[in-house]
Formats: C-alpha cells, structure tokens, sequence
C-alpha cells in the first residue's frame, strides 16, 4: 500500500478531468513558494476537487496535474477570488511561460492502492 | 518567443491526446536515466507523437505528460518493442509506484509562441 500522504494522486474510476499546467519559472522565488504552497492547499478544499501532483525540474521545467470531478469544478476554481490573484502574480512576476491544458481522462491504470511487491 | 529546445511542448489546436505518467523511483539509478532519455528520443520519432514534457521533484514524484495525436498512436507506442522493454523493467526495477492516464484535451492556451515580455 502506499501511505496516506503519498505524492501519488488516489483518483476514482475515469472518466474525470485533469487540468495540467506547465510552467517555466522566472528567477529568484519572490513570494512564489508559498503561494504555491497556499494554492495547493487552496484547492484541495474545493468542491470537485480529487487530487493534485506536482514536480520541477532542475531545467525550470514544472508539471502541476490537478484532478476533478467535472468542467464546472474547473470553472469554479479557475474562478476563486484568491486563486484568481495568484493567476495575476504569476503572469505578471512568476512565470516566464506556461501552458495550460483541460483534458477528460478516459482510462487509467495504477499501481496506487495494490501490492507491487513481490513476495 | 521560446527557443526551439524549450522544456514547454508546443502543441496544435485541440482536441489531441495526452499521457499523464506519475511516479515515484525506487533508490538508485539502476540505468533508469540512460533509458529515460532512450525512450523520450524514441517516442519522438512516433507516428502521431506531438511533444513531451517531463519533471521530477526532489520529493521522488516524476511527471511526464506526452501528447498523441490520437489514440492508435499512443496503442503503437505502447506496443513498441524497445519501449515495452522499458516498461517492463520499470515495473521491476525503477518505480516504487505508478499511475498512468490516457486524456482527451479539450482545451489549451498557452504564451509559447507569443511575446509576453513587457515593453
């Protein structure tokens, strides 16, 4: 099993939606980490909300997939007051490109919740 | 503009595909990275390949994101002799965990391609 806190998304059967955001980082921090960190944390209390991974490469390369239930969750977090002041900052001071990208995820397979070692 | 070799993918109009592989690495390199870089050279040269994004935080947690044209190019990749090596030494050696998902993107925007300094 993989703990509680693993940084593995625990998502139910698809279909669901993923949003996945891409990002090259301007230099220095600026108030960005614990921006990320409150948005995160943020998001997670939202309704629709189902998961969310995230990773940055040495390179400056970050991949952060959030998980939900539905379009309208996505709408309506992209639509929060708080998150919508940190889309402002990070167009204006954190980022130096992005993507972002909606998808619905058809089929999924996981090692998340099985036994993978072999006895 | 983004240089040609930017981390960040550039994609067409939706709608394409994407998988979303997340991770975590068992201890030790085990020739993990040789091939890591083997099978993003190698997905490159698909039929139907559209680009790859990749990170990997210090916490163990890997995002890789690929988008497909469709379907049967992400079914040909799978089926892919060399990568299907691959994928059999990752389940054995090289990932404590994993979750893979196969998406439709719907939507995308983006600042590749587009000057988003500020004069």
């Amino acid at each position: 099993m993989t703990p509680a806190h693993s940084p593995l998304a625990s998502t139910p059967e698809p279909p669901y939606y993923v949003v996945i955001f891409t990002s090259l980082r301007t230099e220095g921090d600026n108030g960005y980490n614990r921006m990320a960190d409150r948005m995160a944390e943020l998001a997670a209390q939202q309704p629709g909300f189902l998961g969310i991974e995230s990773a940055r490469a040495a390179s400056g390369l970050g991949i952060t997939v959030s998980y939900w239930n539905d379009e309208e969750a996505i709408q309506a977090w992209k639509a929060h007051l708080e998150h919508a002041v940190a889309q402002r900052l990070g167009k204006e001071k954190w980022y130096a490109a992005y993507s972002l990208r909606v998808a619905r995820v058809e089929r999924a397979s996981s090692t998340i919740g099985t036994n993978i070692s072999k006895d």
